[in-house]
């Protein structure tokens, strides 16, 4: 009972009508790009998928990855699916023409890696990684990787994996110690243990490569002492390089994606980028990464909204309260979707994730932008813009889709919580994504610690602006003004809540105490933001778009601004209880008295 | 690494120094019952569970219940435990004495309830219906089924279960078709399928009863014609009725619990209270369910509060934001209890959890004071109270335990998402929590619909009455003072809140547009309450407790009143959005146009 239809009228109304993709696209430089175009290839990705990968989603979670042989098997169909996708050049969608990609924009690739991800999360774990290996290779490695490692990637015929997290360091890469010695013959030898390795082996490819962090015999401690090396399955003469998959983790969901511990004995590597500076080359493979998981957010979200409304048009039961006694029907029961809190919950599925897409696409269409230009305002605000919203995304792109994810289980009762129906499996899955990849509790610091000062605020100055211009463009139509006064609010509180956090008398444990509640504040209100721009696109009634579809942009819309946004009046009042609202009496540093 | 201890000097404090149970009980009529008696009793089932039933929560869910040979298989050591704690006592601890019950108060059984749901959550679903069994047929049987039936359940010989839902019909029981025909030589015979019925069958004891919901045939349509029948498993003469298991159901979580689909074939039961008003009686049982239900998500609470503690004190990552640099530690990071969002996600399970239990356990008293008096205005009190608070335990006591449990993993990162540490097990069994015995949203309008009305009001404004004495004793004391501003606003967006919603000129659809809202409001003000008398009690500095841990009682009231109940202005908000909210521009009735 988990339904999942590629979304596309919301893909193209959001790519043409709301962000302008090909105007902004051919502005920016890029060439021969056209709705059409875009139409086209978003309905056979999302064909694909769903004719294709939809189906193994629960016969994966069933039969899950296990290591067979000292390698990884994954569940049957996954490795055929993903001969499909490569051969049909999907795993090179957005990869560089001169290693053999197909050269379309983030923001295209954006949506149809949503659609994989609504699929079947568990395969797009895979994917998602090797798209991040690429950008790290290409902005750090030299001309001899890059022609070594990008054409095989960017054809699918070899994957990506990150191996950072060892049993003592996970979001302290700094007590990493994993070791790379120069080998005499050239490269580097790998030694240590690493864990919750995501598809760092599998059986859909021959070969591989993992980004690998480890420290040189001369490294400093600490952070400023990693490099980044990669490191292959097989060596040049296909021989077994010296690493081993020692067991795949028995986890709570992703059954069909391996979270591996992996053994480097040896194991030959070659660095990436500068000796020591292992972390920054790292990064632009983890934010890749942090986009990436708050669309697997996102396409959770799409599956949940889809099937709570599916199941709570279908479900007969009890009489929905009525305004006119005696209308009635002649069925025995009303369809749920007309009770009022099964409604509350559909729409608050259905309004998180539409407004999770279009900030994904949103951002994903300014680096889309900078790419092409050499106007370096334009590059300076791409990058802003990536800084303040990655944290958000990622963060609030996970939250989002779990909670989504958990309404649609509640809509759907006892039938949300059995496994053949599919939902549960949703939860299960994507709870994975608040965790992994930076938790979400380290998303809130990055942004307030970072993103919130970065260049003397001016990140987040541009977004006030933006949306202080979506407020201006709300109050001028009649049919969208009483959207308005909701957002206002929530970005004053937005404001004065980042003023407080960041005052020069606060303490940093204040802006740590605060951090998950001011995301979450920022979130709502980023996303409100983003409802904004939708209701505004639609209101202008652009051809080509079911009138109805377009009145319940408005509608959702408005939700979300009656709804949704007062949630931000509590997160401002609890974000700045500070510091001192968890250490009052008898809260002593390390809780020993906290039960009894 | 999921950690449990029985939490004995909380609950000591809870019920001596917070709810003076001894002595309240004493007024009320109980003899001979001594806060030495509590502490022994809760110390041995404490003892009990952690030793033996503990030990068989990651197996139980690994085994899973199945089907065999034509009944139902439960995991490897759980028919066992039930012969160890029923050979205890256990099963009749508060069983009246006339049938060879303890005699205990039902405040001392929910305390030992929550340690038995913290062990292992699947396990302790039986026991738990067979306590409401108990409750309906004594309540609602004649002398003869009493009898015949309440002795051997009472000991745990014979155990409980409620056949209410069939395919048709969940929440909405009026829908339900199962048929009672008499039989000629007495009794009836039952014909129909259920679904969804926990512990229909098992091999824990040799024979058990089912509480049917069925139609006679001169029943009218509707809930107005549904009777209740107790059907065994076997007959007098030890043969086996006519129904039978057809299948268990997969699961998210409660692997280990069996939720059977039934086949009642010409089965032979006898009517438990009056034709037609089988409701009725069915909803002693329910009542008690959903006392019980939330005591499970309270238990999960508990274990993964402590879960999360554990690891917080023990996990070495990062330095924690310090006030005074350069103070360090010899060690190569902090316990990331010192990282401040750790803290906050600590303090939160925490806080939720003693909130909860005590809303139980003073819940629990009132109806203990009750039964031994004949004080018509206790009596009514005691009603007041059960009624007013049933929904918002159930559904605050699961919405809260799941939330414990989320923020538990969270906590642990990684390390949360693998099977064999236990937390994971957590957040999959609670979810049922929330869906069964009457969906949360179901207690929501429960609440809104019909309790905050009942007798023009007089519950909501005994609790108001009770929230502001207690916010007089906060202010009373200047180591609490501070505690009651955010108290009294709570109760203030309460009573305002509620006020809107049951207001003549509201309809029937905004009432149950809030009505979520309006429950977890509700509940915060409630909690709120709960940690304003444990305050009081901890400031009182009574004897025979660790100081630091009386002072933490305070430090953890502090935290609740600053972090947590700021959501109560949010829930104002969103409630009194109204059914407009729900159906704005766009929204039709069936929400055709909701996605693209």
């Amino acid at each position: 009972m988990s339904v999942y239809q590629p979304p596309l009228q919301s893909l193209r109304f959001l790519l043409n009508a709301v962000l302008r993709a090909p105007e902004a696209l051919a502005e920016a430089g890029w060439e021969d790009l056209s709705a059409d175009l875009f139409d086209e290839v978003l309905a056979q990705a999302g064909r694909l998928v769903t004719d294709r990968l939809l189906p193994l989603n629960l016969s994966g979670d069933e039969e899950g990855a296990a290591v067979v042989d000292g390698g990884v098997r994954t569940p049957a169909g996954f490795a055929a699916f993903w001969q499909i996708w490569r051969a049909g050049g999907w795993a090179g969608l957005a990869g560089d023409p001169a290693y053999g990609g197909q050269g379309m924009p983030a923001v295209l690739d954006t949506l149809v890696t949503e659609m994989l991800c609504a699929a079947n999360l568990a395969f797009s774990i895979t994917p998602g990684l090797t798209q991040g290996a690429i950008r790290a290779l290409a902005a750090h490695g030299d001309a001899a990787i890059k022609g070594w490692c990008l054409p095989p990637m960017i054809a699918g015929e070899w994957t990506g994996a990150m191996a950072l997290t060892e049993p003592q360091a996970g979001t302290d890469l700094g007590l990493l110690r994993a070791r790379a010695d120069p080998d005499p013959a050239g490269g580097f030898r790998l030694t240590g243990q690493k864990m919750f390795i995501s598809a760092a082996d599998h059986d859909w490819t021959d070969n591989l490569v993992h980004l690998v962090l480890a420290r040189l015999p001369d490294a400093p401690p600490g952070t400023r002492g990693i490099s980044l090396f990669v490191v292959p399955k097989r060596l040049a003469d296909g021989a077994r390089n010296g690493w081993s998959v020692l067991s795949v983790e028995r986890k709570m969901g992703l059954h069909a994606s391996p979270t591996c511990v992996v053994s480097y004995d040896g194991a030959l590597g070659w660095l990436v980028g500068a000796p020591h500076r292992g972390l920054t080359a790292m990064f632009t493979m983890m934010n890749h990464e942090r986009l990436f998981v708050g669309l697997q957010g996102v396409g959770v979200g799409e599956c949940a909204a889809q099937s709570a409304l599916a199941y709570a048009q279908e479900r007969l039961q009890g009489r929905a309260p009525s305004e006119s006694k005696g209308g009635g029907t002649d069925q025995p029961a009303d369809p749920i979707i007309r009770h009022p809190d099964v409604r509350r919950m559909v729409l608050t599925a259905r309004a998180l994730t539409d407004a999770g897409r279009a900030l994904a696409a949103w951002t994903a269409l300014w680096l889309d932008r900078a790419e092409k230009s050499a106007d370096p305002s334009l590059r300076q605000e791409a990058e802003d813009w990536a800084a303040l919203l990655t944290p958000i995304i990622k963060a609030a792109g996970t939250d989002f889709g779990f909670e989504a994810a958990v309404l649609a289980q509640q809509v759907m009762g006892g039938h949300g919580y059995i496994r053949d129906n599919g939902v549960e499996q949703l939860v299960r899955d994507v709870r994975a994504t608040q965790i992994y990849e930076g938790a979400n509790g380290v998303q809130a610091l990055d942004l307030v610690q970072r993103k919130l000062t970065l260049h003397g605020g001016r990140p987040l100055a541009r977004l006030v602006a933006a949306v202080e211009a979506a407020l201006a463009d709300l109050a001028a139509d009649p049919a969208t003004a009483a959207l308005a006064p909701p957002l206002r609010d929530g970005l004053e509180r937005l404001r004065a809540c980042a003023a407080w956090l960041t005052a020069a008398e606060r303490g940093p444990r204040d802006a740590a105490a605060g951090a998950s509640d001011l995301l979450r504040l920022a979130a709502l209100v980023v996303y409100g933001w983003m409802w904004a721009l939708m209701a505004v696109a639609a209101a202008r009634r652009p051809a080509g778009y079911d009138p109805a579809f377009l009145d319940a942009r408005v509608g959702l819309a408005g939700f979300f601004m009656e709804r949704l946004l007062p949630e931000t009046a509590a997160l401002e009042a609890r974000a700045r209880g500070g510091d001192a609202s968890l250490r009052g009496p008898g809260l002593a540093e390390d809780l020993a008295a906290l039960q009894g």
